[in-house]
């Protein structure tokens, strides 16, 4: 059912961490004049609950280590149903343009002549923490935050998480979870095996999961709660605020 | 007409960056059952709108430099809201933990034992570059970003910024412009003097304004297009994406 008369669009579009009530109005609105959505691994399903029910829904599945599509094949997807049904919605986990490959798609489109807007979404780095209570800056504590992917093009961890774990930044690894034991490895040569370290599993889901301890005992506790993928790894003083690591100083201070 | 029968609560919401659909659902919630709400400088009273006609607006008016209220008053103001009324959303610009003081005002609640619950919000940092098509990481081109402010609390400017400005980070400076200079003079100490850099005023708001430049040219764009804070200062290779960086490329390869 080709509909040639409406004007082809694309919205790249960030779903939030999970909750889809973390999903922004305006994002509403473009799911709400959705000809197609076009959806990730990532987001929740009840997202797609605002399109209209004659949109056509396709999942893309894209998450870390397992791509059901490759990347060309969804930016041509997103093209062909644009120019034949009109608005595609695509939606990305968290927002589009942290570690989502959206300017890929950005400029794929455009090199078709498609109009593109972009509606950010809530960061599960930054989200994340927060609904842990866990905030990634305070006064005293940290003055900034620095965001890493722990999944390069090359299957490397990034030379950026060298400085990081250098630097009195906090420090957010998304997709890093594969890469824990390297990264671990990383924050100990800069002497940091005391810096408090949490891990957050499905982060704003139900099924939400945490472990908190530090550098030096993470990747044994990761273990111990079998923690998967997708997490979200938190180094940083601003992880002592949280209310479980307050209980860990407390038993610390019992056996010493 | 304080009310006894109400349950003490406090939500931290976060209300974007400025355009008032850039509020989640959940915010949105949170606002339909508040009794109070206190709301910043940066947030767009447009939002007022989601609480309750009956419920009680307190502007605290707190913007870098200009603090119409001390961060003790409105931690106290909260506090004696929520006894005496119940529900008091603290709706603050952007997220509530990037820069906002919110977990000061958590702890300070639950020094009381009110409960709190932070509803994260879309950050200046993220979704302000995202609207502009600038994306804050992109393969082969920046695979982490770092966000700063740039008034800390001795006014100085944060010792993480000489760190990002070594980095491959893109560098993303909240509450900067009163620094640019500075913050301008450690790029070009890190070699930095043509890095692409862009400054947008008022991001996400109708009367958003944007000048792009590099390293070396950004203060005298800043200067001729008189731009004003509350501003975001962008440094990266990925400022290079945005389309009017192209249109500079072109310029200047016809002069030379």
């Amino acid at each position: 059912m080709v509909n040639q008369n409406k004007e082809s669009k694309i919205t790249l579009l960030g779903a939030g961490p999970g909750d889809p009530d973390l999903l922004t109005l305006k994002g509403v609105k473009a799911l709400q004049t959705a000809d197609v959505v076009l959806y990730d691994a990532l987001t929740n399903e009840a997202l797609l609950e605002h399109a209209p029910a004659a949109a056509i829904k396709v999942y893309v599945g894209k998450r870390s280590g397992e791509h059901s599509y490759p990347q060309d094949t969804i930016n041509k997807l997103m093209i062909d149903y644009a120019l034949n049904y009109g608005h595609v919605v695509r939606l990305k986990g968290g927002d589009p343009f942290v570690f989502g490959r959206g300017y890929e798609e950005l400029d794929y489109a455009a090199s078709y002549s498609i109009p593109v807007s972009v509606i950010p979404g809530i960061s599960s780095s930054i989200g994340v923490p927060g609904l842990q209570q866990i905030p990634v800056t305070h006064r005293g504590m940290s003055e900034s935050f620095w965001v890493i992917t722990g999944t390069t093009t090359s299957g490397e961890v990034s030379a950026d998480i060298y400085q990081a774990a250098q630097s009195k930044a906090t420090v957010l690894v998304l997709m890093g979870l594969k890469k824990l034991s390297k990264i671990v490895e990383i924050f100990k040569a800069a002497g940091k095996h005391n810096l408090p370290t949490a891990v957050v599993q499905n982060g704003s889901a139900e099924d939400e999961r945490l472990v908190v301890g530090v550098v030096e005992t993470i990747e044994s506790l990761v273990q111990q709660e079998n923690i998967k993928a997708p997490a979200l790894l938190i180094f940083g003083e601003v992880v002592s605020l949280h209310p479980s690591f307050k209980k860990l100083i407390k038993q610390y201070a019992s056996i010493a």
